[in-house]
């Protein structure tokens, strides 16, 4: 079967690769349909060295059930499914305090810790698939698959962020990034009743896109001018919540510079630092919380995909490219050039 | 009159200094009665520079109102008060959300941020003193007098650490630090419902008020040791929230190793760090929250002194030293030395 490997930083192929099988009585082999590209596969495309590669890619997918395991008892053959970046039983007990990302089954993983799979593929053997895949209840060329894809990650991240920041009604929300996660991450603040939606990103067609998902306001400008005007926004003392879509130190160091005392600053942006500023003037004179970390999807799954079936979120539109699974190295370098928000992959 | 002055690390005089005058018509002018020494007076006891002195000492304070500024309302001229460590207006809007130590007001500062007053001291002059003292319903010889007192700082930085870290019910809490402070949140945890409470402390005596303040487990080791030890303890996942009353670097490490996925850390001694691990394997991968900061205890007074009133709860118990003020050079040296717990002053 096909399936994109990076080899190292800037050097993505589609290649042939063995067949993906079921492995273990709880798993499913689901043939891909849909799969995409996501911000935190640019990380490796800048620093990945030769010799941890070649890695198989992707950790975002939807396919059909094409055989299951003898344990699995919730899906059978030819089901559509949605599959979340981590892999889980959904049955113990960080799973039941919906921290599916912990969940503490010797095979629960992330898609991008297991060697031999990878959903930028034809295929994909699904460990603990009880647990981890959700059936989705149209047909697989339906024109909702790209917003009920982004259920794989880049919704239920943004909305993570949103939960773990405590975004609730009337505050003063800035998102930093405009990449997918960012403006799902406005979206999810609107969605939980924020008043404000600060925006910070320079990339119009992404900014204008955040509008649309509610932000009510743009700042293009970054460091200590940005740190300015989201202070001059927000009447002077910051914003109640900072979602930090990045991951890089630069942005990490504008969430302290706009944060409103007392207020909270939740990361999904995977972090590309180990330390950073915690101490008095940071985060502890001013009573600043520090949440966030790898979104736990499958939990906001059953929540969020009524809105998307409703037609009262529209996701998908962060998929500004679709094209085919061959593609796929075009659609890194695109990405990276940000001449692409998202491509979605169809092998 | 009579004040604590620090002159350098471990150079502490009782000197004549001017006496405290009221400045401005929202000022209080407080003979103060009783006093204390801080754990968090210790760090500058271990480094500070002779050019950064004399400074004057002490944040902790009840008194008597002596005199009262034209614009002061609700005290008068006999009143007992305690005072918080940090002075607040009480009415902007960070003080209405319960923040006081993030006051607006320009006067707004904690004591140990106004150069020429200090609680270790015959007599005080209190900035907004409607908004930062609070009466006491005892005389001045009272027997609740110390634990009057912890509302100053200590219990209410121990019950700041445990209200941001979320202790509810059933939960398995952490404490790192067998001072005052730590003492202080073992019995605000106990309060908040949790079901276990490891005191992480090697200090004995400490470790029994500890236990008799609610702590259900002691553990006497550091480092690597401690942390396999706490884990053992809660089941192999670690705490659902760290208590972290101590500041230094080692003690954040700590409690990065015993906090359980999902959880949170709640710092209330002052970090003698600026950076610290905050990456995916520390904070971000097991989605842990990082809270905490300078409590706001005058938020907590009115909440907590019923209980102190009622005989609930007896925070006093951790003067283990009552002595002249006189004698606060020895009590910063029996504090240092660990012979004091924490010592109290009268004037």
């Amino acid at each position: 079967m096909r399936a994109t490997l990076m080899y190292k930083a800037g050097d993505v192929r589609v290649e042939n690769v063995p067949d993906s099988v079921i492995k273990h009585p709880t798993d499913a082999l689901v043939r891909i349909t849909a799969s995409c590209i996501c911000g935190s596969d640019l990380h490796p495309y800048h620093s990945m060295d030769a010799d941890a590669g070649p890695a198989r890619m992707g950790h975002e997918l939807i396919g059909i059930i094409e055989a299951v395991g003898a344990d699995v008892s919730t899906l059978r053959k030819g089901d559509l499914v949605v599959s979340p970046f981590a892999i889980s039983d959904n049955t113990c007990e960080f799973c039941r305090e919906n921290l599916q990302t912990s969940c503490s089954h010797h095979e629960a993983a992330f898609w991008d810790g297991i060697p031999d799979e990878g959903a930028q593929a034809e295929a994909i053997r699904v460990p603990l698939a009880d647990g981890t895949l959700v059936k989705l209840p149209v047909a697989p060329d339906s024109a909702l698959i790209p917003s009920l894809l982004t259920l794989s990650d880049v919704l239920g991240t943004g909305y993570h962020a949103a939960v773990k920041g405590g975004v609730k009604a009337g505050d003063r929300v800035t998102v930093i990034g405009d990449g997918a996660v960012g403006l799902m991450a406005v979206l999810s603040a609107k969605r939980l009743g924020a008043e404000q939606i600060i925006l910070m990103g320079r990339h119009p067609a992404r900014t204008d896109l955040g509008l649309e998902f509610g932000a009510t306001d743009v700042v293009s400008e970054r460091g200590d001018e940005g740190i300015a005007k989201v202070r001059e926004l927000t009447g002077g003392h910051g914003s109640h919540v900072v979602l930090e879509a990045v991951g890089h130190m630069p942005a990490y160091q504008q969430a302290i510079g706009i944060i409103r005392p007392g207020g909270t600053i939740s990361r999904v942006g995977v972090p590309q630092y180990q330390d950073a500023p915690v101490g008095f003037p940071s985060l502890f004179g001013p009573n600043i919380n520090l949440a966030g970390g790898p979104a736990p999807v499958r939990a906001y799954i059953e929540e969020l995909m009524p809105d998307i079936l409703n037609g009262v979120i529209e996701p998908g539109k962060v998929f500004d490219t679709i094209t085919a699974l061959e593609n796929a190295p075009a659609g890194y370098q695109d990405m990276d050039d940000r001449t692409s928000l998202k491509v979605l992959l169809t092998p």
